[in-house]
């Protein structure tokens, strides 16, 4: 049974996450639709590909991955599926595939453009439903990625800001802000061991180290851990550290050595 | 494998939804639940029956479509399963089924009276437990509607204003805002070749005509399109056109012919 | 096909939950992941407490229910897997399990200490998916609680208040706001039967009796009923009463008998 997963900021508020499964339903019933989120801010294609970055390795291999964040619906831009070692990808050519489909990865990528795999009529505002859908189960049903379009050489590839690394600190910054309020930041764990970790500053407010758990201080205080992406985050336990802090994307982090 | 899908204003922040799935799985297990939405404003009826009518389509024939938009719950309103050429639609006779069961498409519409499939004891509060989940349950599992009450006439209508057309203009509304802040417009494409698609006018703003896709104008300007639905919408690019408009539901939208 | 349910404070916003179901799919395939809600308020135990109480009962018998809501991740806090006549329960030993799964229907209760059924590595801030959904594979496929860890005597117990019995009243007090703003209290309909139900106070707001349904009163007008959950509410008929009577979990509430 293949899995097909489903990415978008189409939020839950209205039918539109569920008229993508209708039509997936129909064209491949024996696929099993998985929601890996619908809550992506409105066109915030870097949050749609890094929630897709950190969601795919946990699907079975083959698992096609569906991710409709899409301001440039009804453009030029082009439709793709990008085939990996561990997946499919189908979306919109701006970049939102491109985090989960890193460039040593990638087998195949093709536009799509074979268009009696699409909803005929094809609206301009909602290709969740008329292309990348239909397109799913397509592949779901055992078309292969090469029937659906030309092979292309490159795709758009975008990336969150990297850390920089000086003398006895990392500068780095905010890139993603979940729904409990953690700062995810751009430092990973080896750019972390290649900096130091003795303190941690945002906004003026320095906390010790990089600890292990939220427990490692008191309940409303803020603190730094290696979250579960193998980010540092900013935290408040059993708070919000967005509120706490008044930060959100963008907000510069210090980690100094000592 | 019959779908069943659900449409409800029950939100996804308590568990009443997972209840419903719960009551479904336990008596159908074959069945495959989809959401369509449960994000109708609360006691929307006219909200849940436009979701419900631009939902439905795409789900393969024979669905059943349970929608449970429900003010009168413990009243003596009746609650319905309602058969068309295309699927089965069960919940309270409110109209929120009216739309999506066109008069001209319905084969039977059925007073669900036979109580020996509800759940006992039944509550008077949340007939989406105790009425419609088993209901839709008993059907998924081969119970033909007419096993599970009496054959009525009639069921409870209800629409979206109509648009009015003039010499040289259409003058339309907003009948619903989607989770993007775009404002859909109760003016259709047949209307719309009846009339004039020179320029759109809502709360003293002018917009050029009727646009092909979100991408001909500039970022954060508004324009007005024809959505996925069929009907001209107000959208403001990589925006939100409630916000910038400020403007909702009954917002009267004029369409002039230059 | 066994049902995995999830009920966490994990919001829909991020793809914590999406990862979750991705770890379920991909070592338990046949199984049925069936939401109950992600929307309690974060850390808040006791609320997904009452929701797992209210919603497990409509599950069939050994349905797997796991339930996240873990302030205390990455602690010493134990993470359990408890066996009851109607279903497995899986989570961490903070309460969160305690209401539905009452002592006198407990058959065992294991401390998940075979690590091997866990993620390697496994993260220190979410154990959602690197614990709890692992385990719920392993049990969804055929692996007996005992082999999951160690039996244990005990597990953490919660329960909201208690309302107070006294001549000619009871004291009561909500315990829940659902998302409609009903206010949910906690007096069942035995203790109602014990004391009166003439008239409801809350907030200085005296209510008539305990009404059969919503429809009792006009439109914007409070009242009580006995809610889906046996509980007395205080709701406002299409309106919520949260914001009407400004009232929260914790408000007392008195139910008089005349």
């Amino acid at each position: 049974m293949t899995i097909v997963t489903l990415t978008t900021d189409f939020g839950l508020i209205d039918p539109f996450v569920g008229i993508m499964k209708g039509v997936i339903a129909s064209r491949a019933p024996a696929a099993r639709i998985v929601d890996v989120t619908h809550g992506i801010p409105p066109q915030d294609v870097l949050a749609g590909a890094l929630a897709l970055r950190h969601a795919a390795p946990y699907f079975p291999a083959g698992t096609i991955h569906v991710a409709v964040v899409d301001p440039g619906v009804g453009t030029a831009r082009r439709p793709l599926c990008v085939e990996t070692a561990t997946g499919v990808f189908v979306g919109p050519d701006n970049g939102v595939l491109s985090l989960a489909a890193p460039a040593d990865a990638i087998r195949r990528i093709v536009a799509l453009t074979e268009e009696q795999f699409f909803l005929e009529p094809r609206s301009r505002t909602f290709h969740g439903r008329d292309v990348f859908a239909p397109v799913a189960a397509a592949l779901a049903t055992g078309t292969p990625p090469g029937a659906l379009g030309a092979d292309v050489a490159e795709m758009i590839r975008i990336a969150p800001p990297l850390p920089v690394v000086e003398t006895g600190r990392i500068r780095g910054e905010v890139i993603y802000v979940d729904g409990f309020g953690n700062l995810v930041t751009n430092v990973d764990e080896p750019t972390l061991a290649r900096g130091g970790r003795g303190s941690v500053v945002v906004r003026g407010t320095r906390m010790q180290g990089v600890q292990e758990s939220y427990a490692a201080v008191a309940r409303g205080e803020p603190l730094a851990v290696v979250n579960s992406w193998g980010l540092v985050e900013i935290a408040v336990r059993d708070g919000s550290a967005a509120k706490k802090l008044a930060a959100g994307v963008g907000e510069p982090v210090m980690i100094e050595a000592e």
